[in-house]
């Protein structure tokens, strides 16, 4: 499972029963929080997203519409008898706003809130066997990182018939799924990888490009995402406004999915100058057919 | 006009469509916003009560439920326009932790927001013409402020009636006010001011207990005070729950509102745990008959 579900997708007003920006990404076991904005907690009772099995906070950056949903999330996963640790990723400075919360409020977290600043450049940030976090920077009023998380490609998966077809021992299997041809020991009998093995599905991957005004300067980072979540908090006849407040519109984020020979496109962050939002997925549609204007407390498939 | 509208009524962790601590009172022209938990902003935009004409928060403590919600309420103002001086009466250290929010959120405010450290001891706070707030301390896991609001006594009003009837002249009115008798220049007539004015209505006050354990300690500060909050954390079967979380029950907060001979109790911040609030109605009312269970969205007048 690899998929995304809209907790908020509003800019920093409030407006229309639409919220600031949070997003839970499920990626088979791993639960990632992308964004905080107030209120993030709320959204997920109403949208019945467990907060318990969080495995990973990534903040993109400090306007509050992004993570000031954080302290009280954080107080209610104390109270709520969490003993895991959880892995949050932000700029720097949040972390000294964080010890400031809870010292004045005495809050002793009975979990390891480990706090892992983002660097200023792009590159990974988390890499395990099965999924990797790299972060990059786009272009904002103040420091802003998108995310990537992408899936590691699996080895190639045993034919479990074939294998036995051929009698082939099963300390052979490892090097079976990094691909190699079987040789037997008196090298007599050759059998190609194909035939004993299948390509395990091709790795998905997220590009989530948070806050920026339209540039190209992370698009390198982004290149065949199979989703892009890009911001979209205007409509294009606002390009000027947009470029003025390191923000994008519809078209703008459409052109980005295009050359990142994207998938599909997400895109949110509306302006609450706008209460029907039809426009937003007429406008990007006509620029990357596969846009998808969200809804908070919807899910999408990467 | 004097009325409290319950913003939000739960305690720490929002459950049941309740939400944390949240009170906004409406004395005259004032606007006095009491705590500010998550999502308070958006309380404001469901229950269409104007941000704008805020002039005075108060923030009894710092526990994130009451004031987490501060940061964004601040931003949206500064967003919407607001330029007229907004008044902050908060613990001290709230004002290192908005000043880091603000400056790594790159945000300059364009209205001049007055922070006022509250003072670890009871006293008057801001005192006009017309009203009067003060704080006392209740008994809390932290630091925790009550604050008592009082309308200050108005002077006698002029009777038109009278006062043209024996021909007063208009520069003898404040003293009639303030309760002289009228004498006229030669000493000949002397009309008693019962005749000539009419007692102001009675001032009334409300008193904010915020969060406490049961103590008598702050008695002395709201004592006749016409309407009481207090914390009702837990039903009376918990006394020893609440007693070792500094909270308290319906019964302990109903003895209150009797030993300070009050005429009505509002109580709020319920745990989580209860679903079902009608037993704190009926427990409270078993004490204190003139007590009322919150709703968030309702105005409770004064």
């Amino acid at each position: 499972m690899f998929s995304v579900t809209i907790l908020g997708n509003n800019s920093a007003l409030p407006a229309y029963n639409r919220h600031p920006t949070a997003q839970m990404v499920h990626l088979n076991e791993q639960n990632i929080l992308l964004d905080c904005g107030e209120g993030t907690q709320m959204r997920m009772l109403e949208f019945k997203v467990k907060r318990n099995n969080l495995n990973y906070i990534f903040i993109s950056h400090l306007h509050g519409d992004h993570y000031l949903g954080l302290a009280g999330l954080i107080n209610t996963l104390n109270l709520t008898g969490r003993s895991e640790p959880l892995n949050l990723f932000a700029p720097p400075p949040l972390e000294e706003i964080l010890r400031l919360q809870f010292a004045n409020g005495n809050t002793k977290l009975n979990f390891d809130l480990r706090f892992f600043p983002l660097p200023e450049e792009a590159g990974p940030l988390v890499e395990t066997s099965t999924f990797r976090v790299s972060t990059f920077l786009t272009e904002h009023r103040v420091t802003c990182h998108g995310f990537l998380i992408e899936e590691i490609k699996k080895p190639r998966s045993i034919v479990p018939e074939k294998t036995q077809e051929f009698g082939i021992p099963f300390d052979y299997y490892p090097a079976l799924q990094n691909g190699a041809d079987y040789i037997s020991e008196d090298g007599e009998l050759i059998i190609p990888n194909e035939i004993l093995t299948e390509e395990a599905p091709l790795p998905k991957s997220y590009a989530y490009c948070a806050d920026s005004r339209f540039t190209t300067s992370f698009l390198p980072y982004i290149e065949n995402a199979d989703t892009i979540y890009h911001e979209t908090t205007y409509l294009d006849d606002l390009r000027e406004k947009a470029e003025s407040r390191y923000h994008s519109t519809t078209k703008q984020a459409a052109t980005i999915a295009t050359l990142a020979h994207a998938k599909q496109l997400l895109i949110g962050h509306f302006s609450s100058m706008y209460d029907d939002l039809t426009p937003f997925q007429l406008e990007a549609a006509s620029v990357f057919p596969n846009s998808i204007r969200t809804q908070e407390g919807e899910t999408y498939n990467i």
